[in-house]
C-alpha cells in the first residue's frame, strides 16, 4: 500500500490535473492539449521554482506524475458525467495537494540553503503557480488571483511553518502541521465565502 | 554550400518565426513586437527545453537564430503580398522545423542522461511549445491543442525514435526516419483534415 | 543615505510594481493577486536573464524587492485618489527603471563571458519583460509591442553601450551614458508621440 505522503502526492497531482483538463475541455481542446493543460497544471509551480532554485524539475526523475496525469486524462474522458458529481471529492484533493506542495516546496528551498523568506514565496509558487499557468494557457484571466483564498493559503502555510521553527516540534510534525493549515484555511474560505478584497483603484 | 543538416536547421527556424510575425502583424504589433514573437516562436520550444535540462540556450551560443529571425522579419515585411501565396512552401518549411527540431530535441536530452520517456516529452516541447508561447504572446487559445495533429506529431516521432533503438540502424538513419515521420504525421494530418478527438467535458 | 545606484533600482523596482498593480487593480484582482503581478512586473525581467543565463534569480538573495513591492502595494491601495496626479513622476521612475535594468543586464551577461549581441538581447529581456509578463498574466496583448518605443529603447541602450567599449571612457561612465540614453530615447518618444511602424501583414 502507498504511503500517507505518496498518497498526497498523487492525489494532488490528480486533483490539479483533472481542474486543467476540466478547464481545456470547456475550451475545446484536443485529448494532446487537455493532456498539456493538466500536466502543466499539476508539475507546473513545482517546475517553476525547480528552474528558479536551480534543480532538475522534479518530474523529469520520476515518471509518477505523467503517468497519474495520463490517467486524470481517462478519469475525464471516460466519467465526464459523473465529475460533476465529484466536485466535494476533487476539491478536497485539490486543497490536499495545495498543502502538500506548499510544504514540498517550503522544504525544498530550506534545504537549497535559501532563507525562510524565499521559501515561503517558493511554497507558494509551487502550490499556486500551476494554476496560474493553467489559466494563461486557456488565455483567461487568472482565477487565483481573484477569487477565494487560494495562494494565500498557501503563505498562510509558510508563516504556519516558520511559527513551528521556534518549537521542538520534529520535522515531519512541522510539515503536517503547515500543509494541514493550508487545507483548513482553504476549506474555512470556500465554506464561508471568505475572499481578500479587492485592489481598489483610481476610477 | 550548406549541409542537410542545417538547411533543416535554418528552413525551420525560417518558418516558425515567419508565422509568428504573421501572427503579430494581424494583431497590430509594431516592428520590434513582431521580431520578438517570431523569434520567441522559432527559439521558444529549444529554450525551454534547455532551461528544463539545465543547459545553456542553444541560441545564446551561435547568432544564426536570431539573423534568421532578422532576415525572415524582412522577408515578411517586404513580400507581405506574396506570402499567401508561399503557404504550401511555409507549410513544408514548418513541417521540416517540426521534426527537425523534435529530433534535436530527443538527442540532446538522450546526452544529457535522461530515460526515452523523458526525451519525447522534451521533443515534443521543443517542437510544439514554441508555437504555444508565441499564441500566449499574442493572447489567443494555443492553436497547437485544437487543430489538426501538430504537437502529437512529435510524439509519433520520439516513439519511432524510440523502436528505432531496438534495430541495429546507425543513430543519423534513426534521426533522419523520426523526423521524416513527423513530417509524413504531419502532412497527411492537414491533407486528409485529421484531428485529434476534443475532450468532451461536462455540459 | 542611499547611493545613486541604489536610488535608481528601488525607483525602477518601485514604478514596475506600480506599474502592474493598476492593470491588475483594473482587473478587479484581490490584493494578493495584485502584489503577484506587481513583483512579476518588477522583477519578472530579470529573473527570465538570470535563467536564461543559469544564473540564480537576483530577487531570491537580497529581500530588497519584494519589500519595495509590498510597499509598492500599500502605496496604490492608500494613494489611489493621488496615483494618477502622480503619473509624471511614475514615468520618470519608470524611465529610469528601464534605463537603469538594462544596463544591469548587459554587465551581468557580459560578466558571465557572453558576446556583446548576447548582452543587448539580455539588457533588453532585462528592462522589457518584466512588463510582457504582466500582459500576459492581466490577459492582454503585450502594450510593449504596440505602443511607443520602449523595449527598443533598451536596444538602443545596448548598442550605445556597445559603441562605447571602443572609447577610453572608464566603465561607470559607459554604464551610466548607457542608461542615460534608454531615458533620454524613451522620454522623447514619449513626448513626440514616436511608434515604430506597424508590421504590415497580408489584409
Amino acid at each position: 500500500m502507498i504511503d500517507f505522503i505518496t498518497f498526497c502526492d498523487y492525489a494532488g497531482t490528480f486533483a490539479f490535473a483533472v481542474s486543467g483538463m476540466r478547464l481545456a475541455s470547456a475550451k475545446k481542446f484536443d485529448w494532446f492539449g487537455a493532456y498539456v493543460v493538466g500536466a502543466v497544471t499539476a508539475v507546473g509551480g513545482g517546475t517553476i521554482r525547480d528552474v528558479l532554485l536551480g534543480a532538475t524539475p522534479f518530474w523529469m526523475t520520476q515518471a509518477s506524475y505523467m503517468v497519474i496525469t495520463a490517467f486524470s486524462l481517462l478519469f475525464v474522458a471516460v466519467f465526464r458525467k459523473y465529475v460533476i458529481r465529484m466536485n466535494n471529492t476533487l476539491f478536497v484533493f485539490d486543497a490536499i495537494g495545495l498543502g502538500f506542495f506548499t510544504v514540498v516546496g517550503l522544504a525544498k528551498t530550506l534545504e537549497y540553503g535559501f532563507p525562510m523568506w524565499v521559501a515561503i514565496i517558493m511554497g507558494t509558487i509551487t502550490g499556486a503557480f500551476g494554476g496560474m499557468l493553467r489559466d494563461t494557457l486557456i488565455n483567461e484571466v487568472p482565477l487565483i488571483f481573484r477569487k477565494d483564498i487560494y495562494a494565500s493559503a498557501c503563505v498562510v502555510g509558510g508563516l504556519i511553518y516558520y511559527a513551528c521553527q521556534f518549537t521542538a516540534m520534529p520535522p515531519e510534525l512541522v510539515q503536517f502541521v503547515a500543509a494541514a493549515s493550508v487545507f483548513v484555511t482553504r476549506a474555512i474560505a470556500v465554506h464561508y465565502h471568505i475572499s481578500l478584497p479587492v485592489l481598489k483603484g483610481e476610477e
